[in-house]
């Protein structure tokens, strides 16, 4: 077993501190990456603190993780020691399901095994995320990231940035096309990076204007306040395309109503109660709501080497893990611009294997 | 003007009685139809009750209208003196908006004309519908019927027919798909044959037990009670696609929990009030929850002919207009299988021109 230092969460109402804990030796099929770089996402905050409920502790999060390969095992054809590797939600799945084998491994119909506050797929090993010197992983669920990618910025892909990225592709964003993204957060931003990389024309819908600076320096070319109500007559109609990143309740009819006939909204925020929609509002104009959830392996691939193509990393603030409890705080105010990034270099000495 | 002798609504509490009115004489583009049969639409009684505000009256409803071309303009090229003929929702729209010129007239962005309830394109003529000897219409909005179609039988086939053929179509209903329809009444039981005729394994799910053998006679292979919980156990992520139809309230995301991953859920009934929908029912599984409306002019061509091919029509109870009342009240309780469809021929006499 391999010997781990991190930092974990022991209970859900704890600040997250130093921690130790074994992991497998790689197998043939595994990969074992020295993580230097982990994002934070918003999905560690709720889990760390139970708030979705079943959290299994004691947790260490992370899911968008970026090191470098240390060790491979004899099968492995993907990766090779010392290249730089990434690894986001998942670690494994069965790989034979009809989501399976349609490269939707988040949809995994047997269940899948999350990076961390989840188990391997002998659903009792628990798994441990990123806030961790190293990680095992199967071949399959490792990512290449492509060279000329800052790695630390690109930890963030992993998930955020899948997660932009798929619903732009599902609901086929091109050239020209009116997207709106609703939030201008970790997840607000790379929907306008890639969206304006795909050529369309973005609005950026936010409830204040304290965000338009930085909107425009993004690329997008509108932006509108979602406090005035005014902003949704003068958009009626206007956007093909909404990405809804806002994880607050408010209102989908209103946005709905901002879709050409035929449009689509795709949330990738989880508001923490369902929200009323009116069959009308979908109705009238044969409009979709629909959800969006991280993407498959070979999806995140693709978008990790279309990233590097178009040149598109988050925008970050690395921090030391001893300051993670610091940044959950600042990030539930919303003062990050826009993705917290731990150096794991931090880890060094405490703990160490 | 055109005197014409038909049933009308005077106030939002009024029985329909006999009435007549004026409309134009047939222009170079119009069409004047000598009216056989009209289909009983749910919408007709929403309507002529004003239960959706903003009623016209005196009201003459009536959107799923058969009859035979008496007179042509001398432009008219699409129909001739003799021909079966239809009008469905729609009499006018401006024919030049993007909505327009993409054939979806329904969603035109300077406003519909429907075919009662509604005013002209002059905004201020008021439009009467099909419980009435004849009609008059723009060539555009006249369908034709094809040989072969019972023409009593193929009345609602302008409004419950394109209603749910519109969707399976948008959705690429094929054979081998798995289509849930929800309700089994006048739109219901047309999803059921569409889909069966495309190839599709449907299962209709329904309050109660009671439409079972309705439902395998249409061709349907499964009938699931919604009563039941363990329905929606059982059911967990089978379906492809669900059409639901009902406007009673009930649960999105219980149905939604029906799709595999990547399914649709279409609504096209109308529930009173606005329904919650959790963002995880749409997330968990990249689903997508639509509504869709009518269809173009040029898709309800398309729906007329491809039931002609496939020998599609309603089923359907004729009555004399002096039964509409009681066929409404009827109808109030779900007691048609499953459309009533008005013989004009009773109208003969009173008040006519």
């Amino acid at each position: 077993m391999l010997k781990t230092s991190a930092y974990a969460a022991a209970a859900a109402g704890k600040p997250l501190a130093p921690y130790s804990f074994e992991q497998r030796e790689p197998g043939p099929h595994d990969v074992l990456i020295d993580i230097l770089y982990c994002g934070v996402c918003h999905s560690d905050i709720h889990q760390a603190r139970d708030e979705w409920g079943g959290s299994i502790y004691p947790m260490v999060p992370g899911h968008e993780i970026i090191g470098r390969v240390r060790q491979v095992g004899q099968h492995v054809k993907k990766l090779k020691v010392g290249d730089m590797a990434g690894v986001g939600c998942m670690v494994d799945a069965c790989r034979d399901c009809s989501s399976c084998r349609q490269d939707l491994e988040q949809f995994c119909l047997k269940g899948v095994a999350y990076t961390y506050n989840s188990t391997e797929l002998d659903r009792k090993t628990p798994t441990h995320g990123g806030y961790a010197s190293q990680i095992v992983v199967a071949e399959h669920f490792a990512l290449k990231v492509p060279a000329g990618l800052d790695p630390a910025s690109a930890a963030p892909l992993l998930c955020a940035g899948i997660t932009t990225y798929s619903p732009l592709r599902q609901w086929n964003c091109k050239k020209g096309d009116r997207v709106g993204v609703v939030g201008l957060g970790g997840l607000g931003h790379m929907a306008v990076k890639f969206a304006v990389s795909m050529g369309a024309e973005v609005t950026v819908l936010s409830t204040s204007r304290a965000k338009e600076a930085d909107a425009r320096r993004l690329g997008a070319q509108a932006f509108e306040v979602t406090r005035d109500e005014a902003t949704f007559k003068r958009l009626a109609g206007r956007l093909d395309l909404i990405i809804d990143t806002i994880s607050a309740q408010h209102d989908y009819n209103q946005y709905l109503s901002l879709l050409r006939p035929q449009g689509a909204m795709v949330l990738v925020g989880v508001p923490p109660e369902p929200a009323p929609v009116a069959a009308f509002s979908l109705i009238g104009g044969n409009k979709r709501l629909a959800g969006s959830s991280i993407g498959g392996i070979a999806e995140t691939q693709e978008m990790l080497d279309y990233c590097a193509k178009h040149q598109i990393v988050s925008d970050i603030e690395i921090i030391p893990i001893q300051k993670i409890n610091e940044a959950y705080e600042r990030m539930l105010k919303g003062d990050v611009r826009y993705r917290f990034v731990i150096d794991l270099a931090s880890l060094s000495g405490a703990n160490a294997r």
